[in-house]
């Protein structure tokens, strides 16, 4: 299956009060993962909403928090698709600092149409999604 | 012209690790104390977009930071419209504490149609905008 | 064990391109609703970080979607407290549209130190609680 | 005077119901592409604020929103450093699309100490910045 990784910099906008990461923040850091992802293998979300009319809703969003990240970290989004069903796609993220997890989530997104009922996972999209391959390494990608 | 005042609370995900409220959110208190003014004048953000085609862009927001907010404050935002143009609209907020005040803003607003061009403002919101009458005290409606 | 009831309005800042609120802004509601039920009961998150030198971290959470809030709802954010350990919180948080779930949190909050390491949670505010009450209705206190 | 870009991608977490990047969010690409030029030149946020004791906060922000960002637009922050003072840095910052420029800021930052108070740059940060040198390129630094 398809697997990544994101560097994510910690900045002031990312942290509160306690001098740590705001805990909701990571699943920003975790969605910007998956977008990458989703690019790095040929689609991007607004295309994919412009032409398939398709778009993806977090189902369910697991996550346990092991470690405090702060100010200044150089984070790593770590993203493996661990089932593609006929509308849905369960991934395991891990956040790390220097190889330390600091979070653990496990994700359910669903594949929605404009209207926001279930959708189909488009064919394409769906077999590259399962396909073997070779692990793909995103970036903060800005080409 | 109307005015209006809006109570928000500083909750974790307001501050940064310096322990301040972020520069950045307190352009969000003033605009859920825009949003607030218009719906107490009888018009909501959604069923102007969905009823007029029509939504407002900020196309200006001049802010100055004087004193600095904390977790847990209880802050007011305080809005005048300024000037009602055909398209557009002009309004000074300041964010307070107790009096005190933190953050005077600035903000020119355009009224924009769907496909992101400037649009006049609708005859019966414009006319409650500039009309005279009691200030309006807005509060972080929920009914 | 106490409850409470926050009442929460859906503003621009919450929503994303996709109409519906951004995932990870129901976690901020979530941590508004704790903070003000902590209020309730007579504690600040500020006064005890100042005074008892502790402060809360989440541990997990758990968060399950149902259905979609949109610009401009007026939610309430329900929270249960689950259990209290000497040092962690368990709480359930239901945040509804006019009756109708659209997420469920399953929430572990630590009772964390100055430093970071866990700290067994203050007597007083254990007691406060653990304890019997009617339950709480929590509003987005401004005074 | 030093000068610098920096690569920012828009993510939903951006965006808004409207479509388009909510406008308080420019302001933290403007924020990460400061602190992305600082440690170009070899200064980290985290690390003034441990070893100095010093921090920055936005004085003064004045925005002007010329175009529109939307999902998935590869954006860049353009950041001049318009005046060196004793105790505060002004700063041009524009952030652009293929050239067009979206959003055009003058911000004025202040140096604080922990307490608050205003505090002199640090005397090698005040060279650095004020000294005449190449163009900077800042990148989204994960290392």
């Amino acid at each position: 299956m398809i697997a990544g990784e994101l560097a994510v910099r910690v900045y002031y906008e990312d942290t509160d009060a306690a001098g740590m990461v705001y805990h909701a923040n990571y699943l920003k850091f975790a969605e910007r993962a998956r977008t990458e992802l989703l690019r790095q293998i040929g689609f991007s979300q607004r295309r994919l909403r412009e032409e398939s009319g398709i778009g993806f809703a977090v189902r369910r969003c697991n996550a346990d928090y092991l470690a405090v990240g702060r100010l200044d970290d150089a984070l790593t989004v770590a993203t493996e698709i661990a089932a593609v069903g006929a509308a849905t796609l369960s991934l395991r993220q891990e956040i790390r600092r220097d190889g330390e997890v600091l979070v653990v989530l496990d994700v359910v997104v669903a594949c929605i149409g404009r209207e926001g009922r279930p959708r189909r996972l488009p064919g394409p999209l769906r077999a590259r999604l399962a396909g073997s391959g070779d692990p793909v390494v995103t970036t903060q990608s800005s080409k």
